[in-house]
C-alpha cells in the first residue's frame, strides 16, 4: 500500500526494535538513508540495526565508524527497507525478509510495492531526500551524524548535483546540511575524486583502445575477462566505466562490451543527448532508459560488434 | 573605496552606457557574472558591452550566443569590472582601463581595491553569488538568461558544489536557479565532463609517468615542453592537471613540474588534507594557499626534483 509522510511517520513512531535493510551492492544513498534512519531512531529512543546484503565498502565507513555503537542483533518488531525498490535487490537477505518489510522508503518509480507500506517519492533525487522530509514530519532535529548521511546520499545520487535528476529541493536541503560539521568537501573527494591505481590504469587502457564509429559520434570499448585479470581490476572497479567515452568531445553514444563468458557480451549504452539508447537496446533484445540502457549480445567479438553497430547505425545514420 | 550592496545598486542605477570587464583567461565565473550583468542592465533599459582581454573559449558560447544582440562599441559612462581582483589580470585592456573602473564586483579576498568603488564579498563562493544579491537589491527579476549565467559561475567556481568553498547560500541560490529553463545538466557536462582527446592522452601520459615518493604519500609529475608538442596540447589543456595525482588513493601531496624554459620549472603543489603546501613553497621561494601553492625552481630536472623532494620531506618526514 502506498502511504504518505504522515502515515509513514505514524509507523515509525510505534516501532521499538527495527531492522533497517539496504539494497545489495550498496551505494551512498541506500547507506546514507539507512544510517540516517538509525541515528534518527536513536534520538527517538528506539533500537535499530542496519543490515546490508553485501559487505559495506570501506569508503563508506565514515558514515558509521565510531558513530554507531551497539551492533548486536535482536528480534525486530518492525523491518524498514530503504532505497530498496525490489526484493530482487535483497541478495542473501531475500529469503528471510522478502515478506516481512513493514515499511519501504524509496524514490524509485520502479518500486514494486513489495512492502506492507511504501513511502515512495519518484520526484526526489535520492531516498535521502525522502528521508529528510520524513524526519521533518517526525519532528527530528537533525544533527551532524544525520546531516553527514543525508548529504552523502543526495550528493552521490545526483553526481554531486551534476545530473538532471538534481531537484531544487536537493539543493535547498543541502544548503541546510552543509552548515553542520560534516566536512562535505572530504566526502565529495572520497566519493567522486579518489580512484585506485588499478582504476587509473583501467581508464588509461580504455582511452587507449577506444574505437570510434560514425565520424566519432559513437565510441566503443570492450572489457574482456583477460583485461580484468591483467589489470587486477575487481568488478567493483568497473562502476561508471560505460560513461567514460561520453567525456570525449563529440561523442554522442557510448557502447561498452563486457565479456561475461566466452562468446557472451553484456552491452551498456549511454547517450549524451537526445539519442534514445533504450530504443537501440530494445531492438537488440534489451531495454532501459533513454540515456542508459543495456542488452546481451552473443557471438565472437567481431560478430557482436557488427550487430551492435548495425543497430546504432539505424539511429545515428538516420539523423 | 569598499561599498555595500545598496551603494553598488545606486551606482548601477545611474549608469546608461556600461563597459563590463572580465579577467584574462576567462572562466565560468567572470563570464557568467559579466553576461548576467549585461542581461540585467538590458532589463533596466541600459546599454552594455562585455569586454574580455582574451578570446572567449567556444565552450562558454552557450552563455551569450544568439542571446546577446547589439555588440557594437560605444563610449561608456561607467566601467564595471567583474571577478577581476587586480589590474594585472586585465591583460591587453590594462592600459585603457586600469584607472577607469567605477565599480568592481568581486569575491576575492585578495582584491587590490583598484576601482573607485569595490563591492567584494570574500565569503561568497563565486562573484556570481555576489551578483545574485546585487540583483536582489536592484529588484531585477531573474530570467532564463540571467539564471544560466549565475548558475554557471557558481557551479564552476565550486567544482559543481564539490569544494569546501561551497556556501549554504550557493546551494540556496541554485535551488532557485535550476527551476529556470537552463538545462543545468548539459552545462555541467560541458564544464566538468567533456575533454578533448588531447586532454585524455595527456592524463594518460601523466598517470603512466607519475613518480611516487614517501611511500606513495607524495606523487610527482613533470610536463615538459617536448611532451606538450608531442601530444599537441595547448597550455589551456593544462588546467587542473596539478590536482590529478590527488585522485590516486593514498596521495597526500602532489607536485607538478612544468618546464617554462630549459632549466626553469614552475612547480604547482596541491594538498589533499591538512598538509600545508604553502609552507613548502615558501621555503622554496614561492607561496600560495594551504592546499594550493607554487614556486619556481631552477636547474636540471634531477636537481630541481631533489630540491623539491627535500623540502617536501621536511614536512612529510616529520609527521
Amino acid at each position: 500500500m502506498q502511504i504518505d509522510y504522515k502515515q509513514a511517520a505514524d509507523i515509525v513512531r510505534v516501532c521499538d526494535n527495527v531492522h533497517i535493510l539496504t539494497h545489495q551492492s550498496p551505494d551512498g544513498d541506500t547507506l546514507g538513508s539507512a544510517f540516517a534512519l538509525h541515528f534518527a531512531l536513536s534520538i527517538l529512543g528506539k533500537r535499530s540495526l542496519v543490515l546490508c546484503p553485501d559487505e559495506i565498502p570501506e569508503r563508506y565507513a565514515f558514515l558509521y565508524k565510531n558513530r554507531v555503537n551497539n551492533q548486536e542483533n535482536f528480534e525486530p518488531d518492525c523491518v524498514i527497507a530503504v532505497d530498496l525498490a525490489d526484493t530482487g535487490l535483497m541478495g542473501n537477505m531475500r529469503k528471510i525478509y522478502e515478506k516481512k518489510v513493514s515499511l519501504c522508503i524509496d524514490h524509485h518509480i520502479s518500486n514494486t510495492m513489495y512492502a506492507d507500506n511504501t513511502l515512495v517519492n519518484p520526484d526526489a533525487s535520492a531516498t535521502c531526500e525522502v528521508m529528510y522530509s520524513l524526519f521533518s514530519e517526525l519532528g527530528i532535529k537533525i544533527d551532524d551524524n544525520i546531516a553527514r548521511c543525508l548529504y552523502t546520499g543526495i550528493a552521490t545520487d545526483t553526481g554531486c548535483f551534476k545530473y538532471s535528476n538534481t531537484t531544487a529541493e536537493a539543493h535547498r536541503i543541502c544548503s541546510e546540511l552543509i552548515q553542520f560539521d560534516i566536512d562535505f568537501a572530504s566526502i565529495n573527494r572520497e566519493m567522486f575524486d579518489i580512484k585506485s591505481k588499478q582504476r587509473f590504469y583501467l581508464e588509461q587502457h580504455i582511452v587507449d583502445h577506444m574505437e570510434y564509429y560514425f565520424e566519432g559520434r559513437c565510441a566503443l570499448l570492450c572489457i574482456t575477462k583477460d583485461l580484468c585479470d591483467k589489470l587486477k581490476v575487481d568488478m567493483e572497479d568497473l562502476d561508471g566505466v560505460a560513461s567514460i567515452p561520453l567525456q570525449i568531445e563529440g561523442t554522442e553514444v557510448s557502447v561498452t562490451f563486457k565479456e561475461k563468458e566466452s562468446g557472451v557480451y553484456k552491452i551498456s549504452m549511454r547517450s549524451a543527448n537526445s539519442i534514445n539508447v533504450s530504443h537501440i537496446c530494445q531492438y537488440l533484445g534489451g531495454g532501459g532508459h533513454v540515456k542508459a540502457a543495456g542488452c546481451i549480445v552473443k557471438g565472437t567479438y567481431e560478430q557482436a560488434r557488427q550487430q551492435v553497430l548495425d543497430a546504432v547505425g539505424m539511429v545515428l545514420g538516420g539523423q
